[in-house]
């Protein structure tokens, strides 16, 4: 930690901090410049947010942490690449993972039609949502326990896992029945309860962004699940909230690419929710391809302008083909390869 | 709502459009512009999202709601003011209310010469955090249910009604208990399974804005709430995130003027968050005492730089005394007066 | 300045930095921490930006200066509040200052009546603009010189010194014949040869903050024109651009707050483009005047159904005075005074 | 467009929206629904930001154009691509463009070598600045017209057109006898005079996007040239201003996927700037190329830790080199090719 004292600050401002420093067992180191005095805190393990105390302090203009904050999920902890295995699938150990359904599962036949389309254009992961978090209490808010029953059907008949949003606590049990990835949605990245539930699951979890969420409170988040002993936790990029109203949300690959240096956990992105229009899913799928993602979460659905939800962002089947032709052309000319069933399972 | 077709839309997408409102039991009304044509739907009671169809069909340019998609919070429901009577101090009744507190409960004599010191200059609600979201794991959580027997305790000796964050649904019943109002944290704000939850009691809830909520999804988030049978709901403005750096939060108050037009809901702002500096909370504070806010909620600490969390927005006790003489002379200017408690309390 | 290495940073890469900076005539403190090294560079008269070049070379987490890069816009350097007479109107010294008048000139008789009107109500600037930045190509773009005449003439018949934007460095002259004030737009907040040029003149100055300029850019830009020897020169915060939509801008007051405390200068408040709506102008304005802010700047015009430009957020002059009478009263309750015209101007 | 009444607007509020429509020569149509009044106008040519005039008359709820505000940057316009052909290069003719170069020209080696190293590993066009925008006054501001003469020298020994910035009306003569294209910085966007200018220039022009522009908004700016007469206008998209504080902008591509179905003119993507961190250039690069960017617009320097300016995110020649490999697959991928000189120049 660095702490910059004010140009006019005292020697007893000085010593204030240095002895608040000792009292909490730290060793500090003042370097006096010409202009102000600059303390330098020596040792790791500084508890986090400590830096706020010494903001609070007369005299002190700023205190920075030097040290990441986030410890399990960074690349300084464990540099190699996670990888997920899902049954099966591969998250995260190069190949190219598509993830595809519809937003909200709306019934049997519905669900099994999509489920079989997005199959046989090698979609690797059923997406579904039983719990929806929807803006007004007066949207359809999901089938509940029937749509997980509906996805576990899903499963069987095509062999894809599934990944569904969970939305509470309370909900854990039930949906972890069902599931075989839980989603924690953008507007419950920082619902630090269910975080931690989800972290004393074993079952992998993807973290989606928070709509507004900077890329290290993003990370943290993580942290409460990895620290709960999950070790199974993707990352979900879905576009982030900005001035422009044209778009639904601002798909942040670059945000991807930050991560990617930072964490060691995969990622994937989503491009549905990242533009909230169908007809920019597949650019931005190719884009996500190109600047290493190692996946993506899609919309399909087989008639969009009935879908229960979100159906300006939904792809039909043949839009969804179209897209798995381009993207397995780019994501061969980045060295990759679309994932695979492994063999053994 | 209002269709817009394109330019290039056939009579083929106009019937279509047509054809599915008329399916769902809506009249349609179609314009023939020189350029385009224009479907307007007659009738109330469109379902919540229901444009969304619309735009996900060929030929459609754009599918505007004309209604407000809130309707219990409305000002078109509900013209009057909504008036809060928590313990016998009134919150939305003209006078203004000052909460405050520290940001978490630390211990006892901490809690009680805090309470006693707000309420010696005159504050009207106790704040204090028992369960606190913290962006790290490692940070103090809160001190949980001693922390709300502290509060009650509190309450006890000094008269103040106590405010103190819910962040689960499963806690609902325990903090119940204590509590005089539910706050809803600014991370929570679409966390649509606790704002039912706290719709389903009797106590009051203040609902802190997300800090990347549009206004309109604000008041979506209290018609949750409203929609539960809770009509005793508060809203907070505690600062949005935008692009600079050098404050935590943007105050925005002018949000608290349009959303006073939308909503009969008393709205309280919050300028120790709304800024994290304890040096701009006085200003911040008179701002929104000026420009019609029912009152503020703010940090008050015996020992800002010792604060287990958010020190450098908390107000020592003499600052906020200092505060408090300035804001009376701002609130006697607008024509209104300090809240009293009723006599008959 | 203080460069923190990662943790993997090599001997060779600390030496590299050193050699950097010894070559560059800088004295450099290595810390040795347990994990990472930290230097620290001692001395005044950093070069700006110079931090960049350390964030390039290997072995570099990041580079931080510690002394602010502008200087002259700093209450380090000139501790005293700067005070602007314009015409013996007092900007800065304590008096709140408004200024008013129509978003553009439109003719003779609306000018002169708006002028009256405003003057009538207490008004101590005309605003008006000549040279219209807008969106739009096909748009009202001003009445250029005619438009001046008339402000000069306004100015005349009512004694009230004006206020008009200019747009490019090669009206500055014509400009001047005309105006008491420059205003550079928001849009040119970092129209860098227009700052140099207006920074030549000895007329005031109203630097408005770019619609997504932080606090430090904005003040950047100040320093632009009190480097060419301009020290008239005054702030105005005009909202910023964030996700918000009901409302054109979104006044930031928190803005004016910290930016007091960082420099000298006199800070205005522009509630009409802040807010975008006529309904909002009264509050925030009040809001502006309780929490220090040195005056507003608002619009106001006879008619705003038939303005030429931004009519939505034009007061009538029954509202202005309206406005007028409770701003007093705020004012009056921090212990100043609406601004006078000293007597023997 | 569609004005919508407020529910209790009355019958003389409707009556003086459409009285007002006539008397300006519009048709209107009236559509009682159960609620409110709803009032279309029939007809093209709408002047611009008209809808303002009735958002501030009584009993208006909103009123929204349905028309674009742009015209002769939009497809309605002109359906085709426009392709741009600058000495033999084309742009926007589906072959992907590279354009590279310092930052800042820094003296006649430095800019003899960079030039040669780009051209040698495939760029086709080269950028460099003569004259800089810089935050701060006290930092390099180009070279100025020696600058020019270098960038004009490089280009005889490369034969790579030369792209390079003008920063005010006055400074077009000379930057015209020098450049191929004209580039407008992100901060000029909407320096209208500016645009202007170069709009009676011949010679091509890049309008970066401001940074935090809207897509109309950086659409309308276009309009500014293309109504002076110049049609060879490519757009950049370089960044825009987020919450992160990571990186430098948030690269929105999915700015250049929306606005390719609006217009007609050649996009071009800037992931030096649109990151700030040379080793994100690479994969947003490619990013770029795969969904469907037009081409790129880079910064390269020898030696970036000492380059003048923006040396964070500057390629070295052997990582730019690195870059080039990985985007011809991609573009191959795509279908596409990257430029070539055409045969005949």
């Amino acid at each position: 930690m660095i702490i910059v004292m004010t140009k006019d600050a005292t020697q007893e401002d000085v010593k204030h901090v240095i002895d608040r420093l000792e009292e909490d067992g730290w060793k500090a180191e003042v370097s006096h410049g010409t202009e102000r005095a600059v303390i330098g805190v020596i040792g790791t393990g500084l508890p986090p947010e400590y830096e706020q105390h010494f903001e609070a302090m007369p005299g002190v203009e700023s205190a920075t942490r030097i040290s990441k904050p986030y410890k399990l999920a960074s690349r300084d902890w464990k540099p190699t690449d996670t990888v997920i295995d899902v049954n099966g699938i591969k998250v995260g150990g190069g190949d190219f993972v598509v993830m595809a359904g519809p937003c909200s599962v709306e019934g049997h036949d519905h669900l099994m039609t999509t489920a079989q389309a997005v199959a046989d254009h090698g979609a690797r992961m059923l997406r579904g949502g039983a719990y929806k978090p929807r803006t007004s209490p007066y949207s359809f808010q999901g089938m509940g326990e029937e749509g997980l029953q509906l996805l576990a059907e899903a499963r069987e008949r095509t062999g894809l896992p599934v990944i569904t949003e969970v939305m509470e606590p309370g909900d854990v049990d039930l949906v972890e029945k069902y599931t075989d990835i839980f989603q924690i949605g953008t507007r419950n990245m920082q619902n630090f309860p269910l975080l931690r539930r989800v972290g004393q699951s074993q079952k992998a979890v993807m973290l989606k962004r928070g709509m507004s969420a900077t890329i290290e409170e993003w990370l943290m988040a993580s942290e409460y699940i990895l620290s709960e002993g999950n070790k199974n936790v993707m990352l979900c990029e879905r576009g982030i909230r900005t001035f422009e109203t044209m778009l639904r949300n601002t798909l942040d690959l670059s945000a991807i690419a930050m991560a990617r240096r930072l964490t060691h956990l995969p990622i994937i992105a989503d491009p549905s929710h990242g533009t909230g229009k169908w007809y920019l899913v597949k650019p931005m799928a190719m884009a996500a391809a190109a600047m290493g993602a190692d996946g993506i979460i899609v919309e399909v659905h087989p008639d969009p302008d009935h879908a229960w939800s979100d159906g300006p962002q939904a792809l039909t089947p043949a839009n969804f083909g179209d897209m798995m032709r381009s993207l397995e052309a780019i994501v061969t000319a980045t060295g990759r390869k679309m994932a695979t069933v492994a063999a053994a399972v």
